[in-house]
């Protein structure tokens, strides 16, 4: 991991927002009519996506690509950049600035380094030298995840309760049951929350590689601790847990493997 | 209504926001500990709503006030305001911008002015010579709701599923069926997307007079229209219904009225 690629995965970012903003808070029925055939969100996803491929393609040949919405390209290679220009896309077609681009950089199948940014609010959470930051406002500030680890007192987010599968609903409830409170609706922005340090918790089922693998590093150089249910390695996605802490992390995980 | 009126639901606005800002996004569990005894949302509200308060009584002495910390002051009076500094106080604890500063005017029990102010993103949905506008990074700019009908191209939003007594839950759930899709979790933030076009229906049960008494005027003078379940006027809370146009209403109030 060199400093070069720590500014570029920034670089990334701001190719990013040049295709999203422009396509955020369009309206598509202005003609009285819902379906004109534009999709705003999935034009910026793809216009995005296009952009980044190219310029990480032409710096990095030798580099994998894994992203939504193209085949993954050289997924083995050493290093392998993670990309989503757009996660979150219910919230960003319902006009809300919850969601975000994420680039995430990784060596061997390891999560070093990643990106979430969210240019409507300006908030940018990022690694930079083993330490997690928020930009934010012309103002850069190190973030750090909650130190106490009771779960009694956190707060669980989930995108939606009603995304797990059948034989997931009721561990995530009774994990949900002995938290203080659960908010709904937030995707990447709710693990931007949990590595500043204001929620205890996030619990999510079936992601993909690519809604993960920005945020774990995000995360983990916060001080939090990201894996599947299982407790693996959450590159790969799926059954995802991400923790303040250990002991968080752990009390989760006893109710969550099942 | 006087201009005078109009410009001091501004004034009230930045006032609040002195006082909500620096308590956003404050952590509290700085010494490894959750349980400090300190509140950073209820001393926001608190904070902001006296000082609203005293601001209202100094320069509209004749005036009513309604707001969520304090008992109601002269309640029937001619001109009456409804507030309320912190709308989304679970979304402010997580450190979610979704929270808003609610502020609007009644006249005789008709609610004809109100803005909602999210600080941290710098939005201010409000009402002005008729019409409702978004001011956001210097810039301001008429919205307005969807014109198209059809209930199966519509987002759906209300702030919990869990939120709905026992018998109104299963009218909202049939309702959320005949929608493209649903979004959880947002307060007062998601009537802001309504009137801004971004969605087409706001539901919820229970809510207060200062929970909705601002963004009435605000989506009606986009083009929506608010009421309760049954139709009657909003301003006294209840059972909420807010809808992008006449047409979403009428299917939506179809389905909930029972």
């Amino acid at each position: 991991m060199t400093a070069e690629m720590e500014a570029f995965l920034h670089e990334l970012c701001d190719a990013a927002a040049r295709e999203t903003m422009p396509r955020f808070r369009v309206r598509i029925d202005v003609e009285n009519k819902d379906e004109t055939g534009f999709d705003p969100v999935t034009a910026a996803d793809k216009a995005a996506e296009s952009v980044i491929r190219a310029m990480i393609t032409s710096r990095y040949p030798d580099h994998g690509i894994i992203g939504e919405e193209e085949e993954p390209l050289n997924p083995d290679a050493e290093y392998c950049w993670h990309i989503d220009p757009v996660d979150g896309t219910r919230a960003f077609i319902s006009g809300l600035p919850n969601w975000g681009t994420l680039i995430g950089l990784s060596r061997n199948g390891i999560a070093i380094a990643g990106v979430m940014h969210q240019p409507f609010t300006g908030e940018r959470y990022f690694t930079s030298l083993g330490q997690s930051w928020l930009e934010h406002g012309g103002k850069r500030e190190k973030v750090s995840t909650r130190k106490a680890g009771d779960l009694a007192n956190q707060t669980i987010m989930t995108t939606s309760p009603f995304l797990f599968a059948e034989d997931y609903l009721p561990r995530y409830q009774a994990l949900e049951a002995r938290c203080k409170m659960a908010r709904y609706g937030y995707d990447c922005y709710a693990y931007a929350m949990l590595a500043a340090g204001h929620v205890g918790l996030v619990v999510e089922s079936g992601l993909k590689s690519y809604d993960i693998a920005a945020l774990i590093p995000v995360i983990e150089q916060a001080g939090g601790v990201v894996t599947t249910w299982n407790g693996e390695n959450a590159i790969k996605g799926g059954n995802i847990l991400a923790a303040a802490n250990l002991q968080i992390h752990a009390q989760a995980m006893a109710i969550l493997a099942g």
